[in-house]
């Protein structure tokens, strides 16, 4: 069992980098994107002395990188600086772009950043998923696809890789939903419904939620738990930045923690489990709402009016889900739980009971709780930022394919 | 929120080596301490070949590493090995040696093991700990730990570094024990009760019993829950090999996870913890049993004497864990869950109920659970485990201090 631990070096996207001469160059060009991408503009001089190396070693990075196509130059810096002046760096706004798409319950979305984060091209589509099979969805989708791409390079961007968000659990493979059960999709492949060509990556929805906080959030730490809703009830680890998958690529199914062992029967075979007390249907059946379309928007609008049995059932989702989160705070300790997806619209009316229960069974300080400022956009723009984010890792596997 | 991915590699102890060649070469010798230990005995070629390295590059790092007492040559290999005969390598069984250190409730106990993993001297007293303040306790143990560096340096080993378990919460600084309700201590710094000199991590029992399984446990994969219970109930997350631990440190407190949330007032301020039904002393009290100081021992043999009360308890007890676990396997999708320390000597009893509760709760196959071998021994091994893992991870730390 005694593994070695520096066998290799784990990139975002779980591809090694060897611990070579070669391996270095590929990682230290990615130190350099990753410095300018959060920092800059920044000058040749100020990348060498945050990332430690010599300027002449920078130099020669910059310069392959600004080949590539994913560093430009922005000409001489602006006056005021202290130092000699240099050419500011920035990340490429014409360079890779990342794909980002969502099978939604009701929706169907996809849209385009480039290396800055911009949404550079975007597009929805209403309708209800539910029951369908997989193939005219994905058809669907792959149209979509195809007019934001097309979009993207009008712009002078091209794709380099495509996110696929799903409201579902995906295996390790990144490609195949294993169960999405309020789609009814079962052991899919999507990768072979969408069309070959660009690297495709597919991720549960509360996973590329809990990305997009990462890189969008304001002050959103390193270590939380992000918990998000659409129908089913998800959420997404990470830890020191990096989601926890576990063995499967199942981790994060917060919605069938047991809330009341002897609670009511859950189709995943438990009884109690939160998506009993805190899914959106369980809600709309506690308030005596039918479900629509715009489940969340019916609940909202209902609680602002003061309708007191949609209160009470928020007031009630919100005791279970702080029920649950003790348990996982208990076990995780993260910095804070970020409540995102249809929850975030949903907080003014769950968040009060939520935090009591969380407080009540805490002895020390509560974990505090955040409302994403994302919302049901987080999934996704946090797959397209995947693409984004897998560019910078290892910039070297994408220079010279645009 | 965009930090650099690769701005350092932390090792196992947090220290971070920097991407430059001299650190390149201090996570090679890394990666040879690693390989022959995992492997060995191993020839120079083999070492080569398993780690992708010239062989002239690895002479260069196994010189260093036998002239800083690290590895030792045993002569030409056995004959009836592929390739030229080589000398054989081994990791030192006289060099720097592991200090491990245990606070229980009901003992102290000490030993020392060889970087090859062997326990070279042993001591233990039993008599209980509760409630006596932490001065006199740590300077028993610090008696304890001076005998056993003797009998270390008698066998030609050096201590390399001390590690203590003790039954509570740890801050992240590894030294100072937030809370550990069962000895009645609170933010009290073990660094500064114990001995100066050599380099010290104070950690939870349930994490040393977690690394003990990984180094020492038959098959355990890399992601497991670890559940150990003395008085009080805890757990271990490990995720790819490491400790998941948390913000503040704390991760992996099962015992205070609600079973049932309108259950009986636990200590933390919760209520319906799983600490509620499962820990020895809710057991005992279930049992209609007196507390004495062999727990387990009073349990395990009352239930194999077919003592029905007793057997209820831990039968319900196994229920509570189950619920529990659900929840965690839920979180975490790990691909065992181990069950180490006291309840490792009941699985007989608790087992049956707990998978029942988890395959129940559960739409496919339930999680693994599987029962440590170590036991109780676990937390003491995986203290002196850390120190030579520490070694093994940053070899060049403590050559030639010896």
């Amino acid at each position: 069992m005694t593994a070695p631990l520096h066998e290799a070096r784990p990139t975002g996207r779980g591809r090694a980098l060897p611990d070579t001469q070669q391996g270095m160059r590929r990682r230290n060009l990615a130190r350099v994107m990753h410095t300018v991408s959060a920092e800059g503009p920044l000058s040749r001089a100020a990348v060498a002395s945050r990332i430690g190396l010599t300027r002449a070693a920078v130099s020669t990075l910059v310069d392959e990188l600004i080949r590539s196509g994913l560093l430009e130059e922005l000409g001489p810096e602006r006056p005021g600086r202290v130092g000699r002046p240099g050419s500011a760096l920035a990340v490429s706004g014409h360079g890779p772009a990342g794909i980002g798409a969502e099978v939604g319950v009701d929706h169907l979305a996809v849209c385009a950043i480039d290396l800055r984060g911009e949404v550079r091209a975007r597009a929805v589509r209403y309708g209800t998923n539910r029951g369908r099979s997989p193939r005219p969805v994905i058809e669907e989708l792959t149209e979509l696809v195809g007019r934001i791409v097309t979009e993207a390079e009008h712009e002078g961007l091209w794709p380099a890789g495509l996110a696929v968000a799903v409201p579902g659990l995906v295996a390790r493979d990144a490609r195949t939903v294993v169960r999405a059960p309020n789609l009814d999709w079962h052991d899919t492949d999507l990768g072979a419904l969408l069309p070959a060509g660009l690297p495709l990556t597919v991720d549960n929805e509360a996973n590329f939620g809990a990305l997009a906080e990462l890189r969008l959030g304001e002050g959103t730490p390193r270590d939380f738990l992000h918990v998000s809703a659409e129908i089913g009830i998800g959420a997404a680890v990470v830890v020191d930045g990096q989601l926890l998958r576990g063995t499967r690529g199942f981790a994060g199914e917060l919605g069938h923690v047991p809330v009341r062992p002897d609670g009511p029967a859950c189709r995943c075979g438990g009884h109690g489990c939160l998506e009993q007390y805190a899914g959106e249907e369980a809600v709309l059946r506690a308030a005596g709402l039918e479900p629509g379309e715009d489940r969340v928007g019916l609940l909202a609008g209902h609680a602002s009016d003061g309708d007191t049995a949609v209160r009470r059932a928020l007031r009630d989702a919100g005791e279970a889900l702080g029920i649950a989160l003790t348990g996982a705070v208990n076990l995780l300790d993260p910095e804070v739980v970020v409540l995102g997806g249809a929850l975030a619209g949903l907080a003014p009316w769950l968040l009060p009971s939520l935090e009591a229960e969380l407080a009540r069974r805490t002895a020390g300080p509560a974990c505090p709780v955040a409302i994403s400022r994302l919302g049901p956009e987080g999934p996704l723009l946090g797959a397209a930022h995947s693409v984004v984010r897998a560019v910078l890792d290892d910039p070297a596997a994408v220079a010279g394919r645009g």
